[in-house]
């Protein structure tokens, strides 16, 4: 395997000097891209793409090629993970995840094994992040990810997506301790999970916390980011002589900035609610930034695009540590050109911030 | 018409000395009560009701009875104000509102009038406002209310609710002059609007401002609440020899709580993301709160429902400033009783705070 040619990505997550702003987009491997959409149709479906290596690598290279993407994200979904704990998972056509026996009581949770074998029990990933990195060759760094251990709860009590949450609140609020069994199993099984991608070559990792802004603070801390930081303490953070950096992302979680910086995490998600100068005084000096253009800026014309780019760039100014990405992922019907123009934009501009 | 009997929630709302928090909540008046489903259900349908002064007041009344709210607010939507500026405004059985004429261009927006004779151009909701406040006959206030411009625009432009936005945002992105037009004229309408619910008895008024939390901090400021504070600086702020409070509240939006406060509003209404401590400590000089109780609380049994008020009490601590209520409004599937415990837990939880 050659090595890493382009490696700004891993540098800016550390806080090292770069030569211009990496840049990357969570789901930028996703329905946006009409290559994408025939890779899933050959495939047979979503689950069936997750399944195949050879394909997950397709399409995690389609928006290396397409965008210039400065990392590449491993193409998987974090549902993934309680399904290979045995529950049972279905994507209907233009539905969202569901399972078919959610977690009702303490007696389910019970009843869940914790991974600690990635390679057996999720083969195909492990072989997805091994064909993708041999199919990037070097070009840019891979990102491996999960989703955390509310975020995975709230699928597997509510039984897919949820508006009101109803069902996993009142378990976490009825039911404390048969919640705290749930995420503690889950922490472990995704440190196991994490291990194994970094095992078999994700250079960083992310942990998508969708759903924490949906707490309290009190819950939050409680309920989410303990069992995050259980997850951090437990990864390696090294592989192939260099640090693996960690990436936490909490959507909705900008009030606890501070929190989650201190969980030991390299890099700190921003979605767009918050001005990313607020953002670097306050945590700035400990962890780098990712983020936090509003995915939506995209549904805009790519003059008023680069205008957003340039002021996010202005915002955190001079200085390392910064990953532009957006504050959430593209959504599926944006005009493709124009998640081009945003890439080329951040690229031409940011290289000011840099000399 | 016999005088105000509980005073509370006014003069909570303008920092004065009470002897218990009061408390009501969004949505009080709801589909979590079998008694509302009876009422809508002999109205024929949401805007039917809506629509009916007579049954909009027995519904508003209904959680004043029920739960001994300290403050009754107008039954209405949000959504009258585009239909009465001339938009084709529908709600499917199980569904959310739509507008079959969504607007898509400067031209439409252009079109649409300016409200400013509430009585005839709302006429039904003014009937409606003096009917409740005959119905209340002195018991508690009534609070009138309005959805904020940009809230408004979001529906008047997607043609009912949406997940991504994606429509005005475009509009905000590529056509910033069409949106501002289109704030501007329903700011200026809502002035009107609330203007003539005060003067037909609403003793205090909220602005619903629930989606600009969608917003970045600049879009928000520019959108949002700069046509919010222009509103607040349009209102007849005093009525009956007593001063109309006006609440304002932006889901997501604790981020901007002091530039919140600084429009000129008494109360600054909080969703649950923020300890209510921490948003005290950071306006608490300057306005009274309302808030801050998770709305799914309300899943869990009451003896945990009532911890959880005591512990927000707790926080909030001694002093004058604070209107107990939900984060956001209660949700369908909540047992009513659930929703008594908790009126009732602040009731007696409260009073120590305010020897």
């Amino acid at each position: 395997m050659k090595p890493l040619q382009n490696d700004l990505f891993l540098r800016a997550c550390l806080r090292e000097n770069v030569e211009r702003t990496p840049v990357w987009m969570m789901r930028q491997a996703g329905r946006y891209l009409s290559e994408y959409r025939a890779t899933r149709a050959k495939a047979g479906g979503f689950l069936n793409l997750c399944r195949s290596p050879e394909m997950c690598s397709e399409v995690t290279l389609q928006p290396i090629d397409i965008l210039n993407a400065d990392a590449a994200i491993l193409f998987s979904d974090i549902l993934v993970v309680p399904e290979a704990m045995g529950m049972d998972l279905s994507f209907g056509t233009g539905e969202g995840p569901k399972f078919s026996d959610p977690l009702t009581c303490r007696a389910d949770v019970e009843k869940l094994p914790v991974l600690d074998d990635p390679t057996r029990e999720l083969g195909y990933v492990m072989d997805a992040v091994a064909t993708i990195r041999r199919d990037l060759n070097g070009r840019v760094p891979l990102i491996g990810f999960t989703g955390s251990p509310w975020t995975l709860a709230t699928y597997m009590v509510e039984g897919g997506g949820s508006k009101n949450f109803s069902k996993v609140k009142a378990m976490m609020f009825n039911e404390p301790e048969t919640m705290h069994l749930l995420l503690d199993k889950l922490a472990d099984s995704v440190a196991a999970y994490l291990n194994g991608q970094i095992a078999h070559g994700a250079q960083a990792v992310q942990i998508f916390d969708t759903w924490g802004g949906i707490l309290t603070s009190r819950d939050y801390k409680a309920f989410s980011l303990d069992y995050m930081q259980k997850i951090v303490s437990k990864l390696n953070r090294e592989n192939e002589g260099r640090r693996v950096p960690v990436i936490l992302y909490t959507k909705g979680g900008m009030g606890w900035l501070e929190a989650i910086a201190d969980t030991g995490c390299d890099v700190v998600g921003l979605d767009w609610s918050i001005d990313i100068d607020v953002a670097k005084a306050r945590i700035g000096d400990r962890v780098a930034l990712q983020g936090n253009m509003d995915p939506t800026m995209l549904y805009a014309q790519p003059d008023r695009i680069r205008a957003e780019v340039k002021d996010i760039l202005a915002r955190f100014g001079r200085g390392n540590g910064h990953v532009f990405n957006l504050g959430h992922g593209i959504t599926p019907d944006v005009p493709p050109e124009h998640a081009i123009a945003f890439f080329k934009a951040v690229r031409e501009e940011s290289v000011q911030y840099h000399r």
